[in-house]
């Protein structure tokens, strides 16, 4: 099988945060599938192909890559952050799992990037300085009991905890519903950090504490950070404040 | 105060995967610091100072950085990975929390970097394809039993999880203790990824199961990578499986 796939990272946004590795495969694919918005984020490339479909298509937009990588083309599917972290990269697979079983020996290649979670967290400080969980507030396939589980257990061992996906137009409540689960477990003043558009010309970063934590605030495009009760907030004259996470924190 | 204080992610050490904006402001610092196999990744630059410290220096590490910056120095903090996934960033700020008042107004960047996480799950398929924690192994800085009680929490909630600091000489037996406490929540066929120096020319990735996972596999460059049961194991026809953790993993 001659065609070739690579799964692409594009880091949160900003140019300067793709990595040279990404940038050389996305120019070297004749074909590129993607999340609209994503592929409105990569140069456009005389001869190239694009294939840009709705959020909720990954699926079906999967299939259709390994389709034309395995007729043979260079093919790249795109994701925002990292591919591997709530992106295209487990879609593909799964898609290759359930499809032609020629799937299998067709070359496949992941590129990492810097992940929304990662971007997040440089912003404000460093939230995530130790044990740290990832969390999609999306119940399109998963359970909400499944959600408030992992919420309850990941507050309860001293997590922090990064909240994919907290709020859509579909998806209104699920945020709030998560504060209060965490509230049950972490005491008002733990820091929370709303990271919106990270990197990009409309980034909004807001930082504030579980109690005041407002579901309104989010988006689409927001990642919500939630600290423990070990995160350290220091204050600046004049600027917002440094959040870490002490590296001892127990 | 006029000087400037970069935390930077190298990424997992192949060039290709350092981001433009990590790069100009490496080229940019007067003075580098930093663990010196990670110095050591760093193009020479005439003029430029560098301070290399050996692994269990962190804090002093930071508050030698910190007080360059705050003389007026252009300087850069550099890890491998993420500075602010078990690296740098949660050090440096600790330091200036305890440290000088002054140091509170000085400019600091996080510039996030590819983690070890994100190019060992690459290297795979996509285990992380849900939600997912890290933990560290190292008890220098928590309690074992903290570690156990996350480790337990971790897998009995689903979460994928990403093992950093497995092992080292002073801690050796800490992986297999934490195997052990993994295997009484997951069933023996859960996979199990050794991903050492991803990226780097001594690359080594092996995938196993949890009940045939030997931690004398493990050194201080690997990254150990425990799935959930819902966690697939795509076989190949002469090749290594690839492995995901399915987007609906309940």
């Amino acid at each position: 099988m001659s065609g070739h796939l690579a799964i692409i990272g594009l880091g949160p946004g900003d140019a300067a945060l793709l990595t040279p590795q990404a940038s050389a495969a996305l120019a070297a694919a004749e074909a590129l599938f993607g999340y609209a918005p994503y592929l409105a984020r990569v140069p456009e490339q005389a001869g190239q192909r694009r294939q840009g479909s709705d959020n909720r298509e990954e699926l079906a937009r999967a299939r259709a890559a390994i389709a034309e990588a395995a007729g043979g083309a260079r093919v790249a599917v795109v994701s925002g952050g990292d591919a591997g972290v709530f992106g295209m990269a487990a879609a593909v697979f799964e898609a290759i799992e359930q499809g032609d079983a020629a799937w299998r020996s067709l070359a496949v290649e992941v590129i990492p990037g810097v992940s929304a979670l990662l971007a997040a967290a440089a912003r404000v400080g460093a939230p995530l300085g130790h044990d740290f969980c990832a969390i999609s507030l999306s119940d399109n396939l998963k359970s909400w009991e499944t959600v408030t589980r992992r919420l309850d257990a990941a507050a309860g061992a001293g997590f922090v905890i990064a909240l994919y996906n907290p709020a859509s137009r579909a998806r209104p409540w699920q945020l709030g519903a998560a504060f209060e689960v965490l509230r049950r477990r972490l005491p008002g003043a733990t820091p929370v950090v709303f990271a919106s558009a990270v990197t990009r010309p409309d980034e909004r970063v807001e930082i504030t504490r579980l109690d005041d934590a407002d579901p309104a605030r989010a988006d689409m495009r927001t990642l919500v950070l939630v600290g423990t009760e070990a995160t350290r907030r220091i204050e600046r004259p004049g600027a917002a404040p440094w959040l870490y996470t002490p590296r001892s924190a127990a």
